[in-house]
């Protein structure tokens, strides 16, 4: 499974596209949008994540020979097509909304403004990464919402779709609000902390429980956590874990931290227990961690069953974001650049939500100044200009007569996509996770509590410029379907 | 997104165990088996797939200066430990089911025989990459059985869970029966057929439609597949497309293949009326390929709704098997070999659908003799032998009231576990994925059309061999909880 060169990661379509640029001679610049339609899961927002890996798929864009061999043997393309690919690279401009920014629908997350053949080849594996590490974070900073700070671990690597989704899935769940990660490889790539203690199997390789937890205690006396639901939870794995954290306590070999993880039954019932247990026994200290196919509602009805977990383990549910597993992020064209003017294209649909926004565009994220709350975002043509000192009325693009008028000097603005590349060239640093992970729990909090609870969120408002509202409708207007005969 | 190398893509608990047994001085070795308990999406059978992939990870297992570097960093493993793992290869045994056999729950699918230190190190990477490729060939021939042998299109990549989901999604894919890929890299990676033709960037790039189309179809006259549905299916893209291929006749230039795809809308409704134009027109060899959120499910009901489609492209529900994206595949410890004999190891829980099989074991599947269909599996021990000319008695290891005698000579047996490793080395050749894929198809032939069925199929038979069930029992009735204390 090493890994090849992600140049032709991507649809085929995309070079039979480019080649039938290359031949009709137009590589005019473009402006691509990516956005997306419906949060995940339910949820009254997202968490854009992926851009680092944008990156560094865009700076390696290039035509290995063994690639050129290989669409040759296709018996599709040209010479003159396979000559003009081996020179291939960016060159074009890319702006991005900053990983773990709260995002909504509609909105361009990332704009490429490049030639029509660059910006076709990069469509696929643009829209694959950001899909994904998008999916994950968005679903992470929900199960960290069900916790209520409670520290949540991503232990999902076995059951992700494959060896990527397991490494930066687990990067985006970091990112989303997961304290660390089972997976060694994303600790190690991206400097975050790797987490975990034992299997069933250590137990079982010991000739009994208590042997087992014993050496394991001594081998790991700086966090002790004994897994005690092998045999049998309360009549076992706890009076053996119990006993080997007196016989600790008497050595005064304390551990800094210690305590249990259920993997199995009834966590509500058997945390109780356990925790009662512990108290009892003079360890009111001791950590609960529990890890058992949980998600974010789960975790939820735990909590209000008043089950006495303090940390959480969470695999599949979260890794795969099991309920929704796909992020439905699209690329679409926005307008076509001739000579210094951006001319606005729109692809229609029937359905109302599905027609695009023309146009080279950008978004204002507005702020209620007296709380930092979101008020709503502005999603303008990339022209405009608005001053925090003026008056401003925003309304709603499908139901124009809903019309908020904010006072000058009310809110504050700002814009979300920054430049990322500039002429091919990247003049953006990606941050390390850790970072991003502080500033998304930042972002978080300029949700307001409606937004963030689990089921029936309520929506933030993603309203239209009044230019790019009438330049929508009046291409709406004049577009005339029999003209295209 | 460059390839670390995967030594580490593993649950940071398998390395503070391996360390564990290190120090413990017990590197004995063990058996470990891979099952499932659930068929995903509710199917009737799963479909094995991820060994070549699993074979490459085990050749490349090695700790590099900076994975050592990176453990000392994390101030948990001492030199020793350290020291041993700058030399660590895997010196153990290897069986498994091969690629693209059909499978059912609780059989192992893959055997491990080795060391404790490497066989718990390995368990992580194994399971990742068995259960995502297992999952999407296991719904993709649910796909393709419901598309009733009209050709499936592997479309997936943009909403894949990363790189590798794509990737080798799509390999898994075509192995579970699609023809081909829109994926590039993986269509060059394992030699499997590119597909897919333009977007509706590229109508929205020209003039208008009829210009996009006459281009697209001069440049690839072998194929000529047009998307119709940029700006309206019925009055304007059917019509120019009709009008293009009438050009093309009129001079001469039919294509081999032509047609047009269908990318939103009522599918059933716009099929059967596209149909109806292009055979007016004198085009009923003309391919209806749709492509628009399908599944198993979408695809039988347009079938049934007599939909004029031919062809399906599929994407987000079958990349992500949407319904059910993670296939629960398990590692668990089997047996620990004392001198020449394998002690087994049984894992307790309240369900007795999760109590594990103990010791060192195979699958042989027994066929009618007549028909070719499986009439059962059998999980014994692995020093078990059978003899096709002796009758056999099977029972159901739950319901064991549920006997079946079979008579001698009236059935063949196959042992489905092969040598993939042995002593270190690999002793097995993967075949290209399309040799995989015909096997496949040749697998899927053994079901009984009632396993095959999409909804509520009919259960294949897991026996346990008498040897077997005696066993389990035995270790059940004796193993004594207080014991453990």
């Amino acid at each position: 499974m090493g890994r090849e060169n992600l140049t032709l990661l991507t649809d085929f379509y995309e070079l039979t596209m480019m080649q039938g640029y290359y031949k009709n001679k137009t590589n005019e610049t473009v402006v691509f949008d990516v956005f997306y339609r419906n949060n995940p899961s339910g949820s009254g927002y997202s968490i854009c994540a992926g851009l680092e890996q944008v990156i560094d798929y865009i700076k390696n864009l290039c035509f290995m020979e063994e690639d050129i061999s290989y669409l040759r043997s296709l018996g599709m393309f040209e010479e003159d097509f396979l000559e003009y690919l081996k020179g291939f690279h960016f060159t074009g401009d890319i702006y991005a909304v900053e990983e773990g920014t709260v995002v909504f629908p509609m909105e361009p997350l990332l704009k490429v403004i490049a030639p029509i053949m660059e910006a076709q080849l990069i469509e696929t594996a643009i829209l694959n990464i950001i899909n994904h590490q998008s999916l994950i974070a968005t679903k992470a900073s929900r199960v960290c919402y069900a916790a209520k700070g409670e520290p949540v671990m991503e232990f999902g690597l076995r059951r992700a779709q494959g060896p990527d989704a397991g490494i930066y899935g687990a990067r985006a769940a970091v990112i989303g609000g997961c304290v660390g990660t089972s997976n060694v490889l994303t600790a190690k790539m991206f400097d975050v902390p790797a987490l975990g203690t034992h299997a069933h199997s250590w137990i079982m390789s010991f000739e009994d429980e208590i042997t087992a937890f014993r050496e394991y205690a001594q081998l790991y006396p700086q966090n002790t956590t004994l897994l005690v639901d092998t045999y049998d939870t309360l009549r076992s794995g706890m009076p053996n874990a119990i006993k080997v954290f007196s016989e600790l306590k008497e050595a005064g070999k304390m551990p800094l931290k210690y305590g249990i993880r259920l993997d199995s039954g009834d966590l509500a019932y058997l945390s109780k227990k356990a925790r009662k247990m512990l108290n009892e026994a003079g360890f009111p200290d001791a950590v609960i961690v529990a890890s058992s196919d949980l998600d974010e509602y789960l975790i939820d009805s735990l909590k209000t069953q008043g089950a006495a977990i303090n940390s959480w383990g969470v695999g599949t549910n979260l890794i795969t974001s099991k309920d929704c597993p796909a992020f439905g992020g699209v690329y679409k064209l926005a307008a076509i650049k001739k000579g210094n003017e951006f001319i606005p294209k729109i692809k229609l649909s029937e359905n109302q939500w599905k027609i695009t926004n023309p146009g080279n565009k950008t978004i204002y994220r507005i702020y209620d100044k007296e709380t930092g709350k979101i008020k709503a975002d502005l999603i303008s043509m990339a022209y405009e200009v608005y001053k925090e000192e003026y008056p401003l009325k925003i309304f709603d693009p499908m139901a124009t007569w809903k019309k908020t008028y904010l006072k000058g000097g009310s809110y504050t603005l700002r814009e979300l996509l920054v430049p990322i590349f500039a002429g091919g060239k990247c003049v953006y640093e990606s941050p390390n996770v850790m970072d991003i992970r502080a500033y998304c729990q930042r972002e978080l909090d300029t949700l307001w509590d409606e937004t963030r609870r689990l089921v029936n969120p309520h929506d933030v408002y993603v309203d239209l410029s009044n230019d790019l509202y009438q330049l929508k409708h009046s291409l709406l207007d004049t577009i005339n379907v029999a003209g295209n005969n």
